[in-house]
This record gives C-alpha cells, structure tokens and sequence, in this order.
C-alpha cells in the first residue's frame, strides 16, 4: 500500500482487517520492519485518539516517531496557488510538505475542512496538496471528507464481536452542539459498503450524505424501523451536506437511548469519540454492557499497525 | 507497586529512597525491564521538571513515552456525573481516560486543583476520575493536593546530603505574587512524617495545612525558632487552606535570606522549584553553595525512575 | 566540539561538511554512539526544519530525544538579573537552564531576537544564559544573531552541489512584509567567509550587515552585478541593523525572479525557509529546477547529525 487516504487505497480488505487482528495477538512480530523508518504526525487539528494510536502502532512497528502541531509548534499555511504571500500565512504547503518529506519516511496529515466551501472541502484542497507535494507515502490521519483509519477501526471491531456471519450494520445521526465534518459517516458507509455487512444508514430529512460515499445503500429517515435487529449501531453527528455545513433545527429526538435499541444489550453500540453525553447518546447507554466504544478505540492502534505494516512493506 | 499517588500507595520507604540512589549510579541497569511497554504522560497544566524527568526516567528503562498536553493539542473535559454535555466541554473524562488506558501500560497525570472549591480539590474529583476509568496503573505528575514525585526526589536528596542520622528538617512557609496550591507543602509534610528525621513545620497565622498531612508535627509561627540548626530548609509558598485558596495580607518579611540561616551554609535551602527570586528565596541563597535546589531537581528522575521501575514489576 | 553556537566553535570547516555528506551516505552507520545518551530541544519560538531535522539527526545517532517548547508547555522565564520576580515570569534563566542540564546530555536552543534592543540581541543575552547555567554542552538552534545548522547545511549543499571548485556564492536581500532577524545572513556570511568560495553580498542601502560577520567581503548595492555568473544565490530578507529592526520603504524590486538570472538554470537559488512566495522569491523559481530550496533543508539533517556526531564524541 503507497498512500491510505480512503478504502480505494486497500486492495483487499478482508485481509487488511485480518491483519489488524493478527496484530492485536502478535503486536512486536515486526518490530524490524520499521527499523531506521521514521513516521512524521502532522495536525492541523486537534486530536486525542488518532495522535496517541497512531504513535502506539509506529513505535510497536520499531519505527521512529516525530509529532509535529503545524499551528502551534510551527506557523499558518498558505494554500492557494500564485499567492503573493503578504499577508498572515508564513509558509506555503507547497514548501512545508516538501520538506516535511525529507525528514520522514511516511507522513501522517490531519486537516480538517472549514465546512465553509464544499467544493474546497471535497477536493480534499489541503490534504492532497500535502499528499502532491511531500514525495513520500502519505497516511491520512483525518481528512476533510474521509477518516480511513476510523473507519478501518470500526471494521475490525465488527468483524472481532460479531455473533453472524453478515450482522445488521445501522449508522444512525444523533444530534449535537456544533457543525460537525462529515468526514466519519462519510468514510463509515464507504467501508461499509465493501464489507461483508446488511448496511443502514438512517438520519432526518436535510442530512443526506454525499452520494458517491453511500451509493446502493439502505437509506431511510425511520429510525425506529433502521435500528431493529440491527447488531451494530454506528452513532454519529455530522452537519448537512446540502446546505453545506449547517446545522438544522429540531431533531433532538435522534439522541440513542436505552429505550431505542429494541433488540437489548445484544446490539453493539458504537461511536468513533469523543461523544457528547446525553445529547448523542445517553449515558446509561455508554456506562452499559451495549456500548462497545473503549473497545473500538483501543482497536485503533491495530488499524493503524496493520496500515503502517503495509505501507513499510511497500517502501 | 500499582499506582503511585501518594506515599500511601509505598510499602517500603527507605527500601524505595534506596532504590533511587541505586539507579543514580546505575541508571540503564534495567532497560530490558520497560521493553515493549509505553508510558502515556497526560498534562491538563503546564510543567517542566515534571515533564522533562519522568520522560527521562521512563527511557532510562527502555519504555516508549507519549506526551500529551491535553488542554492544547487536545480538547476541554467534562468531569461531572449525568451531564448533559451540549457547552463548551468536548469529552467526558470516562471516555478520555478509557481510550487513554487502551494506548499505555500506564498513565502518568499531571492536573492542578481550581483553588475555588475546597471540597472538589481535596476529593481529587479529576485526578481520581481518571485513575478510576482509564484501567491502567497511575503515576501521579502532581495532583490538587499532592506532588509526591517531587517529595521523592525531595527525600531522596535530604537521604544524599545529610551529615547526621536523623537530621533536621523545615518546612517553610515563603511569600508569591500568586495563590498556589497546597500540593507540594501537603506532601512534603506527609513524606517528612513517614522519613527518619526531626520535621518543624513554620508559616504565618492563616496558612495552617490540612491536619491529614501534618498530624503529630511541631508546627510553630516562630520561623526563627524552626531555622535554628536546622540541616535541610525546605522553602515553598501555599495559599491559605482556610479561607481556601486565598493569600493573606502581608507576610514579606516570610522571604528567606542568607541572615536568617543561623547555622550558616551548613545547612541546606531545598525549593521544589519553579522559584520567584527575590520574593520567595533571595537571590544570595539561590547562588550560594547552601542552595541545593538544582541536585534536587536533578533527584526527580532517580525518583520517577524508581516508581516505575516497580510500577513496571507489578505489570 | 563542545558548543556549537558559531562557525568559532567548528576546527576544520571541510572536515565538518565532508562528515555530513558522509552521513548522508550512512545514516545509521553511528547508532551506537548516541545510546542512552539524550538530547532536550528547547524551543523559545517556533520551528519547523529545524526541530524536525535535528530530531531525526539525534534519532539517526541513537540519542533519545525530548521536545520542550518552553512557551507553550512551560512558562515565561526572567532573564534579569537581581530581578525581584514579583510580575509574570514564573521562572529564572538561571534555574530553567540549569535544571534542564540535569536531564539531558545536550540541549539545543532556539531563541529569537527582540529586535527592539540592538546591544541586548547581540549579546545574545538569553541564548548565552543558557549556555552558561546550563551546564551542558549546548547545539544552536537559531539564536538572536546566528543560526549556524543552517549555514552548514547551506555550505554542504554548496559542496554537494557546485560544478567547479570555487563557486561565486552571492547573497541577495529580498522584500518581505515583516522585521525579520539578521541571523541567518549574519551567519551565512560568517561562514562563506571561512569557506572556499567566492562570496558577494549585495542588498539595497541601509541594510549593512554587522561588520564582525562581513568582514573582508564584497558588498555592492548593484543586484544584477551581483547575480553575473553566480553559481549559487541564496536569496533572504532582514531587517535593518541601523535603524535597527527595522523595516526601510521601498525596495520592492529586490525581489529574485528568473530574469534576473543571467546565467539561467546553471544558477542554483537556495533559501532557508520558510520564503514568501512572489515577495523574496517568485513562483517561477521555486517551481523551477534552479531551486535548490528543498534540497537545502533535507541536507539540514546531515548538518545537524554531523555536528551531534562530534558533540558525542567530546563527551
């Protein structure tokens, strides 16, 4: 594997997922593969999970790890193409990824969209100008449209809990405080969508993902009807695609309770975090045998291992 | 040991202070022993001692370090029970320090008290939320109400440099610009009780310590009278803990100089340092030869690396 | 070599550039000498090729590395002496540095100039604290007046890259919109003068460097007799030494396009980084083949791992 931005970048994903589980048994088998390889994490954007999970998985590789906060530690980027740079942005990507890529063997970039400009955001502007420019394999630690490494995480959960060979996989908007990106459902349905997986997605009226990201998918605004039988259910925020980036009103009604979940505690709850309690979900789901989501999180490490093993592999 | 959060959490003391002498003369004798296991070090509030040392101790034994300053290159927590959590606070500390617990074979913490609500600082509320929830064992990197790395290190130092067998030992009380917390003077008491010397506690009126800490010690408003023959001064400002977290009027004349040090540069000025010059400690003493505050604070890797070495022996 | 803060501190200039293309061929060819030996880079302001590259450097040589941005995951450090430390600073130079000598076997420091003060900065008042409290060897990082790791990897990427044996090296001011410090001039200067070429500095009237950097050295206001069969130009604004720090109007036309290259793409165009685009250098350069810039920052890592190679050997 060269880059892993998206799940157009994995060629087999059954075996991918294996080799995530493999690893959670055997997490040091290959630590000389990364041996002399340096791994540089580069944020935008805060992060808590991705940062600590990804450097987890480097190190258990051997490899070298640098972390890099590009606006706090380092300086504002300019963007745009034949900008006359007089103004706040000190350093242009074009320089940065570049030179970022003289010191790493693999990049790591989070960058997340200002959910402002779709266009700008579903070109993935900043994301695949640093993929472009930095001359090495690019890992995606969150980009403005996709959260591969979340999504791959949450695959090997279900392939991990499963009690059927095809389970009921449901993704289910919940409300929250903010806009939120899209890029977790996003990338959630896409991975669902090549999974061996019954997929659902339900959300109210306005919250219609992307089409090319949910293509052939199950999707209905009952989510009553979505959740029953359901093994799994996904939960997660995000803002509206159409208009893009805002939040609509009402919709309160979509938090998961306890109440909901019809099939009791044989269904898996999941959520990527952080979660807002009792507004997403409620906590006597996420302090209940049902929520599965310390779980899933800890499998982000082998998510990232089984990544990283395949791109070492490929270098 | 399992956690280290206070000297509670220590079997052995003396056996403990032996320990961290043994690894000054020996520091990479156990490099074989943190193989393979990652130290997590989650900072809600700036350090450098702190920091700097437990890292260092921690690759002195051959672990992996991750930092994470959670306040920056993460996110504000929720740290109440049943909130409803749609304001500014993005994860409740139930999920952080679980997921934390998923990335690390331990966790060190660092998260300093409000200073507003006494009951809330002195039940450790965050700090022993997160030992609660993230499964894994905790070192603390100073908590609301106690520093006991540092009281380590401290008596590792007095244990170096003492000339008679049960030496001499004050506590005390030095103006600031600023309410500090009660931390390390609480835990400094605390060791001093439990070590084999001759404890004095001495402050103003006003800033008498939580009896937990101090019970059964001389304490006196006299700092002259606490000075005399005294072998080990140990300097450090608190705010009152009643009225809680308040600075009382007056008291300058509490600074330390090199006159009130009867006995001469015989005995030794200990600071757990950061120090304002000229306001808690004269610069005359922090230049003299009976400053000890840099050997002190080059002690709390010995003691940090002495914690988790046993932390590391009961994995 | 003990210190590394000037092209003073370097015996044998061609000896110290042929060990860094030597490493550039075996990076890893030293593991052994940095093991269990550590370095702290100790950030005063922002960076990026330099932590990033002295990081993979001291990686390259086995050393543990820790990262301490001072400003952000510290705090504000007194640099006056006497001062009575009654208002922000939280912390004495004295201590810090000192305490920071502890824990580390090097430290690197960066830190800017005021640029309000002229005889303060070039006293280099707070780097040469550390350097003296410290108590460790101590690498550069950029200080006030100097910034010698990229002046030798500035002077590595001469060697690697000229086409006869004493290339006509010129400096050239460029626009910019901000008072910048004069240490990366000053300190290519410094170390071109010491170097086997042939060296011209041309800026517009008013920005006179320093003497004690340009020494001996062909300065003209003419650009375009400058750039007349240069085989390197390294492009770089500063601000004024006298008025100092300042930014003098006009000047505009300084900036490097690739007309003025009359030798064309034999001319190779270097810059430190971070360059504002179509202000110091246009678009059609740095997208050009006679831009070396990228280049020039990869080789930072040979530079910095070569003069940490010769550190460790001194300890």
């Amino acid at each position: 594997m060269k880059n892993f931005t998206s799940v157009h970048d994995v060629s087999n994903l059954q075996q991918l997922v294996q080799e995530g589980l493999h690893l959670k048994q055997n997490p040091y088998a290959y630590k000389q593969l990364g041996e002399n390889k340096t791994i540089a994490l580069v944020f935008l954007n805060p992060s808590l999970r991705t940062r600590m999970s990804t450097q987890k998985a480097a190190l258990n590789l051997g490899m070298n790890v640098m972390v890099l906060n590009m606006d706090k530690e380092g300086w504002a980027l300019e963007l745009q193409d034949g900008a006359i740079m007089n103004h706040t942005s000190v350093e242009h990507v074009k320089e940065a990824a570049a030179v970022l890529g003289q010191y790493a063997d693999i990049i790591g970039i989070r960058s997340f969209p200002g959910l402002k400009n779709r266009d700008e955001d579903y070109s993935e502007a900043v994301f695949n100008k640093f993929v472009k420019y930095c001359g090495v394999p690019v890992v995606s630690l969150e980009s403005a449209t996709r959260h591969p490494l979340q999504s791959l995480a949450d695959l090997i959960t279900i392939e991990e809990l499963k009690t059927r060979p095809r389970p009921k996989v449901v993704l289910t908007w919940a409300p929250h405080v903010k806009a939120l990106p899209q890029a977790v459902p996003n990338s959630f349905a896409e991975w669902m969508c090549q999974a061996d997986v019954d997929f659902v997605i339900t959300h109210p009226k306005g919250y219609e993902l992307a089409e090319e990201f949910t293509k052939g998918t199950t999707i209905t605004y009952n989510q009553d009807e979505a959740l029953a039988d359901a093994d799994f259910v996904y939960v997660k925020n995000w803002s509206a695609y159409e208009p893009y980036g805002k939040v609509l009103p009402g919709n309160e009604e979509w938090m998961l309770t306890l109440e909901k979940l019809k099939a009791g505690n044989q269904t898996k709850v999941m959520h990527c975090l952080p979660v807002r309690r009792n507004v997403e979900l409620s906590d006597e789901i996420l302090d209940s045998d049902s929520s599965v989501v310390i779980h899933e999180a800890g499998n982000r490490v082998w998510a990232a291992q089984a990544v990283l093993k395949q791109m070492l592999e490929s270098l």
